[in-house]
């Protein structure tokens, strides 16, 4: 059990909250990877500032524009990161892109709905279809059996929210849409572990906690874990997965949580 | 414990296999609802024969032409039943239409991901917001406390392959898109039940087997259930319903079904 150890990771809506966390770290680790692909839908824009300073930093920091609801986009995204990989594959990638509306359950529309799917479901889906011949790759390339995050791994990040057992004491259902899109990553995530083991690719559920982000605050109330916090966690139980864990859903601090 | 007893039941997606069988049992109980309400896309068409020859037999059945995808069509059946009811409320909406797409993951676009999340997940979605008012009516008019099918009820139509938990061996993975859908809509049921619980609507995911029917059939295998046997046993499972049952995911013979 030590720090987490992969030549090359890519992760999604990296511009800010978890994504940019999840970045930071990554960087910062003691042997950090050679290859960091951070994607945000405007690269250039405003809320990219931070992202750009730290690749301003850090050389082996990639930022590529990818929009997860557009095929074309993913298609053009995962053509980049084999020309700068030249040969090699990809270990992780990090489904972490999510949006959230928090409208009760008579406001949602067709539009709602579908819209947050293609972001939170859809984009995962096709991101692992994209990147597959890297992540294949990477597994081929890695000594030894079995399954890890240094050999080659899917990490779909989705939420307690998404767990139909969970015992909710809501007073109002603020997050049908979302709830329902992550509900649907979590039998993504499954199907992908069926699809994808033969190929020696690891498959993840992973809940970040209630992170102190805008998605996490976006009903108004303060979530009480920090981004810190949050990667920190994350990154140490990506750290110390195995063949047992491909299919699961786990939290921040490896506990499993229940569909 | 005796058989089902509703005034008034609408079913979706009933011109052909579990929608048309759940219509002839309804029709066929010794004390058939009032009104049975059968939609489809083409009440006129080929695909609509045998609920037409139903429909000439028994003055209680009436087709409205429904499209699940589609707001307006949806807002359209509501104000059509409305007007049919004179004044009262809807006991049970059964919201079975659905489709699949055999075809393995890595054929999964982002075409068929919202084509079936539309139908099989969104559809019931609006489809209760749409029938609330009537359902409210329902609960309002009956007598004594509790939940009921004679009372209110939605009962989405699932499957086990949305139980995200269960033991798969299968050799390819065939159902993606519908399996993500179905995983949602439990979840969706989850949430209704949760907004609609101060409202007196009970709101059950209900899993009807492998069910001979072209949906059941569809990745080539033959289905062990007849449409009959499936049929006979849910309708008994609705008949039996109460509280303790809303949120819930049972199967035809009334076994609770894990998340």
């Amino acid at each position: 059990m030590g720090e987490l150890c992969v030549r090359s990771v890519l992760v999604t809506g990296a511009n800010r909250g978890i994504g940019l966390g999840l970045v930071q770290h990554l960087l910062g680790l003691p042997n950090p990877p050679q290859w960091v692909f951070a994607t945000c839908r405007d690269p250039k824009g405003q809320r990219a500032q931070e992202l750009q300073n730290l690749a301003s930093k850090h050389p082996n920091l990639v930022i590529i524009p990818l929009e997860v609801s557009d095929p074309a986009s993913i298609k053009a995204a995962a053509a980049r990161v084999e020309e700068l990989l030249g040969g090699s594959g990809l270990n992780v990638l990090i489904n972490n892109a999510g949006i959230a509306k928090p409208i009760s359950l008579e406001k949602e529309t067709l539009e709602t709905m579908t819209q947050i799917y293609t972001t939170n479901t859809a984009g995962p889906l096709l991101l692992g279809q994209a990147f597959l011949p890297l992540l294949k790759k990477a597994a081929q390339g890695s000594p030894g059996s079995g399954m890890s995050c240094s050999k080659a791994a899917i990490i779909n990040m989705s939420s307690i929210a998404g767990s139909i057992s969970f015992p909710y004491t809501w007073e109002e259902v603020l997050f049908t849409s979302y709830q329902c899109s992550k509900a649907a990553l979590n039998m993504l995530n499954k199907c992908q572990s069926l699809a994808y083991k033969e190929h020696g690719i690891l498959c993840l559920a992973l809940h970040p906690g209630w992170v102190q982000t805008d998605l996490g605050s976006s009903a108004g109330h303060m979530p009480p874990l920090t981004v810190d916090t949050s990667v920190k966690g994350m990154l140490k139980v990506l750290s110390s997965l195995s063949e047992k864990d491909t299919g699961t859903f786990l939290d921040w601090e490896g506990k499993v949580v229940p569909w």
